[in-house]
């Protein structure tokens, strides 16, 4: 069986999405097999007392541009979405259910997410927005609207958020390549050189 | 006259001075002059509220690792001063006395500070280790211990650093090129591309 790399991101990141465009490329390349992670950032910086990105002063203003013109450098269509940022809990369930069944599906999922927030630029909050995505893919409605209700989906996100921060996650996108963290959008060359050397 | 690239830096980031090893060659090869400015982040921090990164819960030792495997790819010898951080205000008003009468020696100045730091691990904090560091590059113990004491110099530095934060620095390295504002030692690339193309 191939290698994973452990790919954890937020829904409302996005230097997550631009990685979401690039990941399964770099993996293809070197044999190996993503897994999609998603979790929840506002958990994480509760631990590191960090705030999101875009509401800080000075810091805001420039990753908005700093944003814009990575997308424009890689060639990815991106607009924030308003309000941001936005929570991801529904849209984060909704992948962590349709992954128990069919992992192929789960990931198509989670590029229709970011899709509709960075390229569309609406978010994915409510259980209606999140059972709208998933109509876009076939999913239906009324199952991914339960689903997402339900206390086992629930506890798989809780689960997958607190192993993130025993694996010393603080931000999106966050990348594990044979247990070496990477963090950032900016280092996605560094983990195909990674394991193109096999490390260095 | 040849147009400058502002390269703002602490002393006494690591990050910072991984850019000093670079930003040199990334100007000569577009005709560009690098134009120093250290400033202090503990000033600019009490501005955006952020924390010296390797005392963050979780950041820290990711960054302790970034730094060491960064630089280990770029072939730079590098370790993490002890204590650390520590506050530069004497050798950035070092740096800016030189400057007044020789930029070439402020810079040569700068790297003698930063190879103290990161290369023996040596902290550059009192104004004893300010001047033992000039000395090795030939500037006069007594004069430079007096400059670093005189209140034109000690404006000077106050000056650039609100200077800096006025322009939205808020880190370091922080890099401007023609007005457009690059952070990190991971945007040296993008500095140079936006140089080459004139911007995208």
């Amino acid at each position: 069986m191939a290698k994973e790399l452990d790919f954890y991101f937020d829904f409302s990141s996005p230097y997550g999405y631009l990685a979401s465009k690039r990941i399964d490329a770099i993996a293809r390349e070197f044999g190996r097999i993503v897994r999609w992670r998603p979790i929840l950032l506002g958990v994480v910086f509760k631990v590191t007392g960090q705030t999101p990105l875009v509401s800080q002063k000075l810091r805001g203003p420039y990753h908005e541009r700093d944003l814009a013109r990575t997308a424009r450098r890689l060639g990815i269509p991106f607009r924030l979405p308003e309000p941001f940022p936005f929570a991801a809990t529904h849209a984060s369930r909704g992948f962590y259910w349709l992954q128990e069944s069919d992992n192929d599906q789960a990931v198509q999922f989670a590029h229709a997410v970011f899709d509709r927030a960075f390229v569309e630029g609406k978010i994915v909050q409510s259980a209606e927005d999140v059972t709208e995505v998933g109509a876009t893919i076939g999913v239906d409605r009324d199952r991914l609207a339960q689903a997402i209700a339900r206390p086992d989906i629930k506890d798989k996100l809780r689960q997958e958020v607190d192993r993130a921060i025993e694996r010393g996650v603080f931000g999106s996108p966050f990348i594990f390549a044979d247990e070496e963290p990477f963090w950032g959008n900016d280092r996605l060359e560094d983990v195909r050189e990674w394991l193109r050397r096999g490390g260095w």
